[in-house]
């Protein structure tokens, strides 16, 4: 089992830094196009055989030293009942939508084991086969709410802005359910094999530091403590948050913290420099569309910024779906080239 | 004249500070949407009579510190040979986006006097009425290529960072043409009358540091000088730039720096200490839904944080178009009301 991963979470030595990418199991992928175009995206997803085949696609292609569950954040707003729609090109849509009291009270109980089982069954089975560390995820509570609220991705989430100004009782009320149901959906994930566990806080960006101390990480500490409790490391990831780096570490315990493309690498480790915690990112995923020369140049930069300990070398959010493989495997290769002593870039 | 505007931004004495909302003159109000069921937004934006009618509404409604001309930054796209499409319910949209060098080349020349003729007519019309100082204003250089690289708003502006990462040399290429148009059209404004301009760099945010450096910032800068050598104050508008501010403010010279919500007013004023800057902004535009006791707790946490010298209150972004007039109002109210010495809140 090629461990480096588990090992820089806990900040012990490694020979180079562990990388992986964001969304590594996506579009870009010749072999995922082909996969999709015989199934949907919810029949991949909710097939327990088909999503380890995806999972392990960039294992296998890449050589990556880990890999990530093929799921989606929005599986648990779904076994809460919402119906969940994925057409090509446009985003993912969430139907019934959340505006009130009655449509809180209306969600599903939240047992993983029964409402999320398939996603458990592709976690067991991909461990089976696996040499690298599998990761488990979840959306963060405030994410999995914006998403609910505003029934898909939006710039700025103006429509869940607006819910907390209106209603924040209301508010309160759906991230304490998803704050449990994210916790217990991560412990799952655990239980069933995942290694790591990482808590996509993706909407982070949208609040006020008042609101992000107040809506978003207090149910973001509770998931991750339900997380931690297994043993497992917890990665946050909260890209555009406003508020200092450290206070998220702080206030989570999240094992590792990760970067997003638009934090400098050396002021978020001194940002850090207290706290006891590892950082995963952050290339910013447009600079794969550069030629391989400047992607090793800013892979060097990026690894030089945060040193080599306790460090997950990864973009600072998701590759992006044209993306070149090529360029994909020039990043990769970058990081084990960089690492080696004496390399020149 | 109503001057505390222009005493704000010279960081002059002022009884309180003045107040004014960043697309103020929008759907929010009802005698905006009266107009706009009579005229469409390019003939309201094109017709001067009208664009003054409008910039002087929420003048004579609310009674606001200052008029912002009703207009759009992508006017100068437009003006340089893009279509510009506005229909209700979508958010503007580009035609001929700029793909390639031909694209580039394909742009007609920029003379303010002859491509928004109708627009510095506006200005000359509204300051002929009005009793509060005219703010003039422009895309920053980045956002207006960003906007004509993707042809619409964009959650990330994943088509423009791509085209950075790809090409360059167009980008600056397409930099240098922006740069000189938004601050040629800047200064003009100032000639037909405008008191005070902005520049609003709103898709800072999308770039890494090193980007912002590289493709924002020196472009910024430039449209920024063209501006101040009318001799009018300058604000600029970067929400979300991942630069500390007061490399924006050293970079670009601005006499003002505008503050997004996300940005934690006590912060900003701590990181701008040894700026001579004025700051403006910054509440949540999000919570004018909130009830009236709660937007007068947090205009009085707002003016706290900033001080009274050297601030112009104002939202961290645009008005939402629902927001219900009363709770502007109460905004407004609170900013007159906390400036009162011995005033409980």
């Amino acid at each position: 089992m090629n461990d480096l991963l588990l090992r820089a979470c806990r900040r012990e030595p490694v020979e180079r830094p562990p990388v992986w990418l964001m969304r590594q199991a996506g579009r870009y992928l010749p072999e995922y196009r082909a996969l999709r175009a015989r199934h949907d995206f919810l029949t991949l997803l909710r097939t327990p055989e088909l999503a380890a085949q995806v999972t392990s696609l960039p294992v296998d292609l890449l050589g990556v030293d880990a890999a990530i569950l093929f799921s989606d954040i929005l599986v648990i707003p779904m076994a809460l009942g919402l119906e969940l729609t994925v057409a090509d090109g446009t985003g993912p849509v969430l139907g019934g939508r959340i505006r009130n009291d009655a449509d809180v009270a209306r969600l599903l109980p939240f047992e993983p084991e029964d409402s999320l089982a398939w996603q458990l069954e592709a976690i067991r089975l991909t461990v089976n086969t696996l040499a690298v560390p599998l990761i488990g995820f979840a959306g963060g509570p405030w994410t999995l709410a914006s998403y609910m609220i505003e029934g898909r991705g939006s710039a700025d989430f103006r429509l869940a802005r607006r819910l907390l100004a209106e209603s924040p009782a209301l508010a309160h009320g759906l991230l304490d359910r998803l704050a449990d149901a994210a916790g217990r959906s991560l412990a799952a994930q655990a239980r069933a094999g995942a290694r790591v566990l990482q808590v996509f806080e993706s909407s982070a960006g949208a609040l006020s530091p008042r609101d992000y101390q107040e809506f978003a990480l207090p149910y973001l500490a509770r998931a991750v403590r339900a997380a931690r409790e297994t043993g497992v490391p917890v990665i946050v990831f909260a890209p555009g948050a406003n508020c200092p780096l450290d206070r998220t570490v702080r206030a989570t315990g999240a094992d590792v913290i990760g970067i997003d493309w638009r934090t400098d690498p050396a002021e978020a480790r001194a940002r850090l420099a207290e706290c006891e915690v590892a950082c995963q990112g952050n290339l910013d995923p447009a600079l794969l569309f550069a030629p391989p020369s400047v992607i090793r140049e800013r892979v060097a930069a990026m690894v030089a910024g945060f040193g080599h300990l306790g460090y997950i070398a990864n973009l600072g959010h998701g590759v992006l779906p044209d993306t070149p493989v090529e360029h994909v495997r020039a990043f990769i290769d970058a990081v084990r080239l960089v690492a080696r002593p004496g390399a020149a870039i």
